[in-house]
């Protein structure tokens, strides 16, 4: 047995498109994933959802945010900026000793295509004021359009990964080579602002070229652990 | 002719590396190119070496950084962070109408794996700080590794373009394309943030995989204007 069988991983704003679409992935490779929701009733229907889709003997569990997060080994947030520091103060005390994963982009409508950091530096520096010196806080996902994880097409983006160690980044690599993309260990937390604001540049270039999913890709090094180039 | 002909391109901090790769690659388009530095002695010992390289009937003149500017339509600033000010500020009267374009990550040693921006949030926001309101500023080229340039190879990176202003940032694109990159438009110059913070990132990934010229791509997007992809 897999050590990732053991796992068990909360998808916080699991029922958007974003958490959707990792918790499919992550239950597909066999992790036990449980879908958080402000609403529990639309978690369970959206975990129903998901094990339909994977049509086998996966686990997928649809319940609050707060019963995800204490449940879980690792907990990974999903929700829109305008929903991130509630979220966050809602499970804090769930999360001592864990690994939090933020996926947020701290977007500031209408001007989506303008970088533009809260006072902490980043959404995920935030976070890490959020839930304070207990929780390791990693920084991944920001730049994937998450909702084609949904199908099995080759997502055309790497990940790039930055947190508070590099032990928990390299934890966080493990579970980004789940979804079937390539990760990077970007370095610190402070690294963040990078990875957030590239957001920003992508749907910039979705305007400026007629684009809807462009992404990134890091070229002249390689990756032995996604044994891809 | 082609209109970049009449264009005069000055590269101060053009006797570096990075200066000296784009310098090189504009007199091969056919621009005029102008080589500055603080010893004018250096410059045209620079000038020199490119002319050789290029055996042909390219125009590369090599002068101060202050002559430089005055002479040129477009001024390249390609200096370390830490001749940054003082490069600008000497060179400010001599810019008011022109183009700057900004090529500096502002790495602080030895951290250099870490995004360290400075208060203007960046080192092209400083610039802007710097130049003043007669002068649009684009940022450009900072995740290029330089030394790639004065050879023939293809380079594998694409480059981010952010100013003050579409006009500027287009004009800087045809600047990229003359030198056989692919650019984008990476949009306002806020988001330089995340382009010179990238080099930080590609640094980082540089150290852990044990690679020398890690870069970036955009995937996901076609851009007809390089004619490729």
């Amino acid at each position: 047995m897999n050590e990732s069988l053991l796992l068990t991983i909360a998808v916080l704003g699991g029922t958007g498109k974003e958490g959707k679409g990792l918790a499919y992935r992550w239950a597909k490779a066999g992790y036990r994933v449980l879908i958080g929701s402000r609403s529990s009733e639309k978690a369970v229907t959206t975990a129903s959802e998901i094990m339909e889709l994977l049509e086998g003997s996966s686990s997928v569990v649809g319940t609050t945010n707060i019963e995800a997060a204490q449940q879980a080994d690792i907990v990974v947030v999903t929700v829109p900026y305008s929903a991130h520091r509630n979220t966050l103060e809602s499970v804090k005390d769930a999360l001592k000793g864990k690994l939090l994963v933020d996926t947020t982009v701290p977007l500031v409508p209408p001007k989506v295509r303008k970088v533009q950091m809260p006072p902490a530096g980043s959404a995920a520096q935030e976070a890490k004021e959020i839930v304070g010196d207990d929780v390791e806080v990693v920084a991944a996902f920001q730049n994937v359009s998450h909702e084609h994880l949904l199908g099995e097409q080759e997502v055309e983006c790497d990940v790039l990964v930055t947190g508070t160690s590099k032990k928990a980044r390299v934890e966080v690599l493990t579970l980004v080579e789940a979804t079937g993309l390539r990760g990077w260990d970007a370095g610190p937390i402070e690294n963040s602002v990078v990875v957030e604001g590239l957001t920003s540049v992508l749907i910039n270039i979705n305007k400026e070229y007629g684009s809807t999913y462009a992404g990134i890709k890091i070229t002249g090094a390689s990756n032995p652990a996604a044994g891809s180039e």
